[in-house]
């Protein structure tokens, strides 16, 4: 918490941070701009409601196997407890064994944005836990109309502590980054 | 059988159709150049070997819940019948009930064509069964590198004698051809 | 089929047997006073037509992932054409990868049973892959009030040619027919 | 809370209670001897750690699309956090959308007591969503060899404040008794 505190300050960056325990709503909201709320806490209620209780915009990531339904659900009871605006996520649900840890489940994420008007961004890094298949989801994303994309990075993925596998380096996010502007100015 | 002859000859067309029956194959490979393979019939061994028996391409799509092992083996038995080559179509897996009929699986698309190396196109609208997710679906599709799209197409939807509610009009289609002529010309 | 057909007259046992193509069925029906359609022609409705055709007793596995509905529309489609009767085989669905080959849904089989009307057995061989499994199952199966269980036998498992890993030997099925005796007496 | 206390009292019934908050978890221990946790909660460590602090016995129940080792290592942080045991119970997994709410996973039940040697115990009514499969599902359960059933109770379900559709009235409870002492002298 203190390293985010720090590069907030030092960087003028806005943080946005997992919180996973009620007791940590309040410490961490101190220095956290935006709150995020994990796929396995997504129907954690208590928790909904203490993060709604500190008013800050939330993001919301959708449990990994949530009906739309129980995903606007969450959302409407976060807005209700008083947080100030709920961004959605989708990074993927539960379906057969296949290839990817998850299926990202993109026809959902642009049903919610489109007929149901939610913001929604896209997590490719979770929703298949590869790292080669980040960028050509992260496009097809874009590509499909969310507004956003999130994706873990390491400057050394051999190394990192936790979810290596699918994290990118510095130049394939400089390249995804690349791809992503070229895109906006057409 | 009669008409798709007649548009054949008359366009020009290569004609690509599905063959449901093992007593159909023979006839169906006098009028199209492809055979497809509906998801129903992805594991109908007997209709599989039968359709490689005259040696044309087919289209195999991916049944409703087969892993990606199956989808493969059902395309290495078309090889070994004689097929003369195979391309493999997404449409979409059944899982969690949701806003769309089926879930479409990009990234298992990605991952037969990148990791395994075999050609996929991906069908957005037999995957969603909503005519509003066809286009943006297709965008995601070829953005992330798949081969091909195909969509249902229909002059006058609302009559349509089935999946009229995929199905998009010539207008939406021409759309999608300028968007993605536009997108291979960067 | 020689080998049945020579079963059959010996022991005075009646066969049912599987038709995987729209060829054997007159050959098979012959020999086989019931005809079986596999799981994964559950929607081969070439395969269906033509086995109604014979007006012989059919029974009906359901497909992997095959809704309630589109179930019975399939034993719908087999009377239609002709079927004499439907018996539905409940033999597990796809869904969360884990310890079974396929998750067993006798919640629906008993649907099927007492609130559709419709005769149904279950297998627990199949849905499962796993010979220590089969026992407990069949019993549950039975408890519930299905109509009967479907069991895969072989005198000496580990040199099946097929599905060995899920074969009972005769001990445990003697000793499952003498639990179902018991319970019936009751 | 407090109702449950004097029922406790009153009739010498140990208590077993769900835990939603982890600032419930210590007022809850003064009266139940058994926590609870829910399925939505099953993946949220902090409750988990907080409720082995009191060092109780805990009733697990299984998230609604959690695979058996994400089951287990929740029972395990239960454990290491300081619970005194931990009862698994078995409430249905999120499948096909079909005739009932989730499907219970009778098989992976089977299979976390006879192959991993763990207590477990199934619950009917949440997997099911339907009073009228609660008894055969009950009576399925105890023929497999489970540790026993959890079934929801209401003198008058139609006047129940959540989940009537699903509560046994104490006529339909007696004769479900009465089977399993029946079944349980033989």
């Amino acid at each position: 918490l203190k390293w985010l505190e720090e590069v907030s300050r030092r960087y003028q960056l806005s943080i946005v941070t997992e919180v996973m325990s009620e007791f940590d709503v309040e410490p961490v909201s101190r220095v956290a701009k935006w709150l995020q709320i994990g796929a396995r806490n997504m129907q954690n209620f208590s928790l909904l409601k203490r993060v709604g209780d500190v008013g800050r915009p939330v993001l919301l990531k959708r449990g990994p196997s949530a009906t739309v339904d129980e995903w606007l659900a969450s959302g409407e009871y976060l807005l209700a407890s008083g947080a100030e605006r709920v961004i959605f996520c989708e990074r993927g649900v539960k379906g057969l064994a296949g290839p990817t840890r998850n299926t990202l489940d993109l026809a959902t994420a642009i049903h919610m944005k489109n007929t149901l008007g939610q913001p929604v961004i896209v997590d490719p890094s979770h929703a298949t836990g590869r790292r080669d298949l980040v960028v050509p989801l992260s496009k097809a994303a874009m590509a499909a109309g969310v507004d956003g994309v999130m994706v873990e990075v390491h400057p050394d993925a051999g190394i990192a502590l936790s979810d290596g596998a699918q994290a990118l380096d510095f130049q394939s996010l400089a390249e995804l980054v690349g791809w992503l502007e070229a895109s906006a100015l057409k």
